[in-house]
């Protein structure tokens, strides 16, 4: 059972704000702020495992705004939203009039009257998803500073093109409890690396998130692909400063071998090409089909270069101990499972397929931490409360 | 801060009775009855202003049926729920058997066994929205009466093709507050006008729902549409007959810039021609593909003709000290913005933005008092006990 | 007004143990098991008949997981979590990943982390639904077992290719309800015939759920249909066998007159031919569309041949005093109103309307009566607290 006063302790000592102010990339929060949301997802664990309630609403809602499709994103967040007491209302914007010409603006304020929170996946579109989530935000400010709004809605971002600091967020809770602390992940060496799929299109945001978050707990960070698949210029010097900083290391590699070399954890992952991406961008701007089929059959095609950037049994052996970690966001395309040939052999991922089930696991607290460190000045007072009232979830 | 005593005794001097009755259109309830339900809707804004605490149902279900999109309007429903601890199941007409042959009378019924309140929007076809909702509505008495329901849920009306009293109520509740009371409404005059949409099929609610309300209200009422675009007579006959009884005005004429003559509000709105709605709805029971594209056609170059019914700068000077209020049920097609050319130019809608917003956000608290006063038969016993409690609905 | 004393002793005397345990088939489950959730159902409608709060849950989610369409199974799944504070979250498949290859074993962890129930409808195919939702299960068994889920979630069966049990369940609550007792259904004979309908590929599992649950309770079930529209042979076993043990009577007859006669309960429904179920599944499966085209062609060719088993007045005077109860799980399609000809006549079915629509509402009671057996060991203190605090509901 938790020390929940010396937890409580701990949280109180680091510096920073997170109240009002939205949740968009890692690196846009201090270090601080960081482990706060950490400890706050902690303490909401805890509670909801010892069947007392966490609801710190009465009643609201959070709007999900999903330009892509999602599964695990999506129950996080109604998750997280329904053991803080909050009703999910989804946006989708297929039954809306927004198709209309509608503003961003407009939109933005008209869904906004009596909601306390806003999670928005968009990672379509090389620098266009988190552009969107700033326009819905100054469009709040915008409202609630003309008194349309009584308050201004938090923004979540639920993935965009640049990050997805759910899913690294809690990948850092999953390291933190896996081995031990924070303080344990110093100078271990992480691999994230590019693997081969057959599918096409997959955001970039979960390396860059990886690169731009682990670099700041002083870990050891490898990123290897294969020449073309590129991430965005601006995140590699944010992985590249965030390193130096904080004590941690940095380094671009052109082998999964040499990634995996000695390597404590492993997170093999495919994406697309920047080029690929930004190529598509601009087609679907244009509403070229047929331009975009023959992109993604040049792009397969070219994806179909690097089959051996396959996560297996023989490749973990190069690892520390040949027993790194092996971590994905999830789903995995599992050699022989998913599909024929993909990111990970079937053997390696069944080893560890139910740690990465866990690090899924952490996604809703981390959502929920999100959310409550948003809306409440004084997280510790609200979290002390709860715990002393003990309410109980399921009234046993 | 309200004086909510003084308020409170306001309310009970109204006449008339909204328990248990469906809120289908403006003129079939008292003037009484109307006022009631804004002043709820206000004091549930001051309650929820103040972080009290709205909640009136420990739990129970209420179904959204929207025939048509919408954005605004399925957000300010839900709103409303949320904030009297109702949760929101929606009728997916696609995801249900209703298709397969199903009645009306049967369907209303069956989802309705722990229901407490249905919110429709029907509004596509002239002669039919607001008769589904009757049968809807005769269904509930039946199975009320023969013992299959508990209760008899109530109906709120969001959009038929007769009227649309949640967006005329929150007109008018944004129109007490612009000029400080009803009272001051008393012979201002409102232009609602036709204005050109390069889009089709509009439903003519919106414009039907103000000349039914404002007139009421002792305004003077000036409605203006190119020939054809008349609306439903009947509806103009209540407004001839409103204008009469409540000491306002109604008058039709033939311009944009006659209506706009000294009006102190002005509402210019795109709709379909009333002849082209009736064909409309002919074609489409006859399922008759060709005869609707051609309708189209033919009622999109007919709405060309008329492209200079534009509120702009211009027409504004027009008004009372050029400084009319500008209204608009939005979205509104904006020249330049949302579309080349349109009901309004950029600048007027512009300067004019933040209020349209502010109209729209009364909405919520509109339905939220029309479900309130259809559910509970002393509101004020009610919301003093709201008040007194002072629950806090964010637990800060 | 019930005596809930005399009742809640009623209900401890029963044996077997619900907790904790998936509800997918009734014949799974004991008879007094059977009758407990019947109590339970009936416990929690007096309550809320009577404005008393049936919450047990602060917070928590349900998914609903709906692999066919579905109106009155989808709000009553969602009332009886409504009723019970749990909020439903819908996992539409067109939305999420799991077109990638993802496995159900992962699938079913992620929907998962702060769940408490899951309802599942998969009654397309012969050979899946109950599958599907046992391969769910198992794979919620892993997750509970290797830390991944912080508790296991209960599975309700929402209709599946073998049982329907809540619609059976309310089927039976209707009958006690009827009859006065369960003691006064022994030797009643229910006569479940199939009957024709115009549509085509009608689930098995209402015939099937009817034969294996009536079985149980001392019934004389005749089950008719025309040559080709057999059921699945082990579910024949299984009523066989049910018959035997509990002093019922089972016998499949080959005319609906035969069945119908001196009946005190008619069940005429129309199902796809077994035969036809198999083959579509193979079809299906291959993506054969023209296959599937010409099966359907086939098959209701075939139907045809048997457009003389409708339920009509001429035939109902062949049941016990011309006056049997006539059933169905809605909506039937009747003749001349939903269809040509189809199951029932005009006459026939607004005779029995209301009994129908009464039978429907048992369902919400039905599901959360499954849910709360499977979630709290000691329903009748759960039920007692409730009765006893008699929080309102409503708040008048």
């Amino acid at each position: 059972m938790i020390n929940y006063n010396k937890f409580f302790e701990e949280i109180k000592t680091l510096k920073g704000n997170l109240y009002q102010k939205d949740f968009l990339l890692t690196w846009q929060k201090s270090k601080d702020e960081l482990i706060k949301v950490l400890l706050v997802a902690e303490a909401l664990k805890h509670l909801r495992d010892n069947n007392i309630s966490t609801k710190c609403f009465d009643s609201g809602l959070a709007i999900s705004n999903f330009r892509d499709n999602s599964t695990r994103t999506r129950f996080s967040f109604a998750s997280a939203c329904n053991m803080l007491g909050l009703e999910v209302q989804d946006l989708d914007e297929s039954k809306s009039q927004i198709a209309h010409g509608e503003t961003v603006r407009e939109t933005a304020n008209m869904i906004s009257f009596l909601t306390d929170i806003i999670g928005i996946r968009d990672d379509m579109f090389l620098g266009e998803g988190n552009k969107y989530m700033q326009e819905v935000g100054e469009a709040l400010d915008d409202g609630y500073q003309n008194g349309v709004l009584p308050q201004r809605p938090g923004i979540v971002n639920l993935q965009c093109d640049i990050d997805h600091p759910t899913q690294s967020m809690a990948d850092l809770m999953h390291l933190k409890n896996y081995f031990g602390s924070l303080e344990n992940l110093k100078g271990k060496k992480i691999a994230m690396t590019w693997a081969y799929s057959p599918s096409y299109g997959k955001p970039l945001s979960v390396p860059q998130g990886i690169i731009g978050l682990m670099t700041r707990f002083g870990m050891d960070v490898s990123l290897a692909y294969p020449e073309g698949y590129d991430l965005i210029p601006d995140v590699i010097e944010i992985a590249d400063r965030n390193a130096q900083n904080y004590g941690g290391r940095f380094k671009v590699v052109n082998t999964m071998e040499e990634a995996f070399k000695d390597a404590d954890i492993v997170y093999p992952k495919s994406w697309a090409p920047y080029v690929v991406m930004q190529k598509r961008t601009e087609l679907l701007k244009a509403s070229d089909k047929e331009g975009l089929k023959l992109l993604e059959q040049e792009c397969l095609l070219n994806n179909a270069r690097f089959k051996n950037w396959e996560c297996t049994e023989e490749k973990m052996k190069l690892t520390n101990q040949g027993n790194a970690l092996y971590m994905h966001c999830l789903p995995a395309d599992i050699s022989g499972v998913s599909c024929k040939e993909g990111e990970v052999s079937a053997g390696v991922f069944e080893k560890y397929r139910i740690e990465t089930y866990k690090e899924a696991g952490y996604k809703p607290y981390i959502i929920a931490a999100m959310i409550l460190t948003n809306r409440f000045e004084n997280p510790v007072k609200l979290l002390k409360r709860m715990n002393n009232k003990k309410v109980k979830r399921v009234k046993i």
